[in-house]
């Protein structure tokens, strides 16, 4: 049985980012969220409301839109949840310059969230991105 | 002040990463080492002896003589610690076909290393090597 905070970050990485159901953002995302390392992500060190949230959803999931996620391991200490993932998507829309090739790609990575209280306030993040470009290349 | 697992890492990062002294090693790592997932590492799902971690920290360290680790974050929980990073280093040595630039590389990365009592026993770790081809480029 997860804790609270673990169980946020596994619907988050369900829910919102592997379905695309952006309702739960409102119920686990606070209103003001930083995006503390991200190399490679287009709101790296930017501060997100909700609505920037949502787009930040969207936007990233556009070019692999059955994307999902499934999580290797969570470690929670204090007011952190650090997550380790593997990640798979179909590529159907350009991405960072790449034209659609239809290949389903994978991807690992991990995350340090933060919060305050029952919300997600942020994140700290590094993904292997030079094996997608790889596999897409 | 760090608990004694966390006090190992970040003696593993210092001493034995950042300043090539691999007489900590026999210290720090189990006799039994294993790599359960590190993309672009040579030692990728290996399981290393002693004697095979020191050569990995050794040829890893070549191209990049003064490389350094600064710890962001660790996590600990149960038999695991999650650290996030930032690394430095001057490129001296070829490194994956791209002969020595000279410069002076920056990455980040996220490694959870597990435990058996006192000794790591592996890791499972991303880093954002995308960013230092950038760099060398």
């Amino acid at each position: 049985m997860n804790s609270a905070p673990k169980a946020s970050v596994a619907r988050l990485l369900q829910e919102v980012w592997s379905l695309g159901d952006v309702s739960a953002v409102s119920d686990l995302i606070a209103g003001r969220y930083t995006v503390f390392h991200d190399p490679g992500d287009p709101w790296d060190g930017q501060i997100l409301d909700r609505a920037g949230y949502v787009t930040r959803v969207l936007q990233s999931r556009a070019p692999f839109p059955d994307q999902s996620f499934s999580i290797c391991e969570m470690l929670e200490e204090k007011d952190r949840v650090a997550v380790t993932w593997r990640w798979k998507g179909t590529h159907r829309l350009p991405v960072a310059g790449i034209a659609a090739t239809n290949r389903l790609v994978h991807m690992t990575g991990a995350t340090v969230y933060s919060f305050e209280g029952p919300s997600i306030v942020g994140h700290w993040q590094v993904t292997d991105r030079l094996g997608v470009f790889r596999q897409l290349s």
